[in-house]
C-alpha cells in the first residue's frame, strides 16, 4: 500500500519537473454546486494532465537502459513520453492502430517511439510483451503501479495544503491510480471524505467497491474517454482503505459539467476531469458537503467529437 | 486624453471590485510564436471580460438615480450590468431582437433590464435616445469614455508590474478603447513598442492608422466577434500617440490562434482574444520582439459558432 510518506517522497522526487497547479474557485460554479468548491487545476499541469506526476514519479526510480514502455492512446502515453524524454530514457508507447492522429503526433513530439497494434486489450499487451523480450523495456502501467499512485497523490496533497479546511475531495475514477493516491494524501492530511466520480454507463469502481472484489470496465462508451478503464487489486485495496465512495454521473451530466467549467470558469477541462465536478451538483452527493475539493485531471479534449456537443447544448 | 494617472486612479477605484488577472505563460506556444509571449489573462475577469474593469470605473463616478444604459451584445453589456448591480444602480441594456438566448439571459441574470431593438446601429441608438428621455438614464459607451478607457488601462497597467521588461504588447482592437488603455499605462510605464490585432477583414483601425483620421467599420463578419466595431475620434487620438502600429490577422490565423491557446494552454479565449497571439504569430510582426505581453481580452466563446470550426480544425 501507498503511504502519505510516500506520496511525500514522491513530491519531493519530481519537484523540479512538474507544475504546482493552481487552485482554482467561481462563484457561478459555486452557485451552481450549491457548496464551495476548489478546483485543483491538473488541466496545467505538463502534457494537460496529473498523469505526468506519476509518469515522472516512476522514471526518476528506474535506472535501466532500456528504457520504458506502455500502452495507452491516452494522457498517460504522453506524459511517459515526456517523462522520459527530461531523464534521457528511451520509451515506446504502443497505441490502437486507429488512435487519432493528434495523439499519435503529440507522443511521437515528446520523443518517443509509436509502435502500432490492433486495439484491442489483448493484442496491446501482447505487442508490449513482444517488445520488452527484444529490448528488455520496463512496463509502466498507466495506475497499477505504486510509484504512480504515489505521483498522482501529490496533486491532491498540493491541494489540501493550499485548502486545509476541505470537508470533502473528489477525483475522477477510471482505472484508480488518482483516486487511490488522492485517498492517500486526503485522508493522511485532513479530516475529510474522499469520493470518486465515475460515468454511470460503466460503473465498475461503484460495483467493485460495494462487492468488494474487482469488477472488470466493460470499456463503455462514454464520453469521460479517461475513465473506460477498471481497477486493479491494487487500486481497490486503496480505495476500500480511503475512500467513502464513488458517485455516478450520468453521460448529460457529464456534457453540462464540462460545458459550465469551459464557460463560467474559462478552464479548459477534459470531460473525465468534468465528472467529479459533475458528481459535486449530483443529487447523490453528501448534502452536508460545504467544502469541496475537486481534482480536475486534465484538459486535453478530443475536439472533434466534443466541440458539436458543446455547440448544441442547451444549458438548463 | 486619458493619462497614466488617470489609470491608477481606475485602478484604486476598482481594486475591490475587479480580479487582479494571472499572466500566464506556456513553453508550447513560446515555441509556435517564436517568442517569451506573457499572457495577461482577462478571460478569469468577472463577467468574463476585461470590460468589467471599465464598467466599473465609470458606474463609480456615476451618482445619478437614474442609472446607466448602453445598447451592445457583447461584453459590455454584461459588464455595465454586473458593475451596475454592484452599486445598487440601474442598468438598461437595448439588444438587438436578434441577440442570442444565452446573451439576454446573461445580461439578465446580472439584473439587468433588456429592451429590445432592430439589429441596425441606428435603431439600437434611437432606442437608447428613447430611453434616455423617459428615464434620464446616462449612456456608458463601450469604449468612446475615458472612464472606459482607464479602466480598460488597468490590465495593462498589472502586466507590466508583473513582468516590466517587456518589449512589446499587443492588444486586439475594435473601437479601441482596450487599446488606447493599453498604450497609456504600456508606453507611461516602462519603454516598450504597443500594437493593436485586427481582423484582415475589417481593418478600419489600420486604415484610420494611416490616413490619420477615423475610417468607418463596416461590420465585418469575422470570427473575432468583438472587434466588429470603428474607432471614434477619442480612441483614434490615444492610439496615434501610443501604438505603434496595427497588426492585421487572417481568419485562418485568428481561429489557429484560438485552438493553439485552448489546446496548450488550456485557457478558454474567445477568437477576438486570440487575435492578439495570432498577430504575435504572424510574419507582420516585429522580429526584434523577444518578450511580448498579450492582453487576452475575454473568454466569452459563441459555442454554437466555435463548436463545429474547432471540430473541424486541422493543426500545421
Amino acid at each position: 500500500m501507498v503511504s502519505l510518506a510516500d506520496v511525500e517522497a514522491a513530491r519531493e522526487r519530481i519537484a523540479a519537473y512538474a507544475h504546482r497547479t493552481p487552485v482554482m474557485t467561481s462563484t457561478l460554479l459555486d452557485e451552481r454546486a450549491g457548496r464551495a468548491v476548489f478546483f485543483k487545476c491538473e488541466c496545467f499541469q505538463r502534457v494537460g494532465a496529473f498523469k505526468f506526476r506519476g509518469a515522472m514519479n516512476a522514471l526518476l526510480q528506474e535506472s535501466g537502459e532500456a528504457g520504458v514502455i506502455t500502452h495507452s492512446s491516452g494522457n498517460h502515453a504522453q506524459a511517459l513520453a515526456l517523462a522520459a524524454k527530461l531523464r534521457g530514457a528511451r520509451a515506446t508507447v504502443v497505441m490502437p492502430d486507429d488512435s487519432p492522429k493528434v495523439k499519435v503526433a503529440a507522443v511521437r513530439a515528446y520523443g518517443a517511439e509509436v509502435v502500432f497494434s490492433a486495439s484491442t486489450q489483448e493484442a496491446r499487451e501482447a505487442k508490449c510483451a513482444e517488445i520488452m523480450a527484444q529490448t528488455g523495456a520496463t512496463f509502466v502501467s498507466p495506475y497499477d503501479d505504486d510509484r504512480i499512485i504515489a505521483g498522482a497523490g501529490t496533486a491532491a496533497l498540493e491541494l489540501v495544503e493550499a485548502v486545509p479546511d476541505l470537508d470533502t475531495v473528489v477525483a475522477p475514477v477510471g482505472g484508480g491510480g488518482l483516486l487511490s493516491g488522492t485517498g492517500v494524501s486526503v485522508t493522511g492530511r485532513i479530516r475529510a471524505r474522499v469520493y470518486g466520480a465515475e460515468p454511470a454507463v460503466g460503473d465498475d469502481a461503484a460495483q467493485s467497491m460495494k462487492l468488494g472484489r474487482v469488477v472488470p470496465s466493460k470499456s463503455p462508451k462514454t464520453l469521460a474517454d479517461g475513465l473506460r478503464t477498471g481497477l486493479s487489486e491494487r487500486t481497490l485495496a486503496h480505495l476500500r482503505e480511503h475512500v467513502t465512495g464513488i458517485i455516478t454521473v450520468t453521460e448529460d451530466e457529464i456534457l453540462a459539467a464540462t460545458w459550465w467549467i469551459l464557460t463560467r470558469m474559462k478552464v479548459v477541462v477534459e470531460p473525465s476531469a468534468a465528472a467529479a465536478f459533475a458528481a459535486v451538483c449530483s443529487d447523490q452527493f453528501p448534502a452536508d458537503a460545504r467544502r469541496v475539493g475537486v481534482v480536475l485531471s486534465g484538459g486535453n479534449i478530443d475536439w472533434p467529437k466534443l466541440g458539436p456537443l458543446l455547440a448544441a447544448f442547451q444549458p438548463t
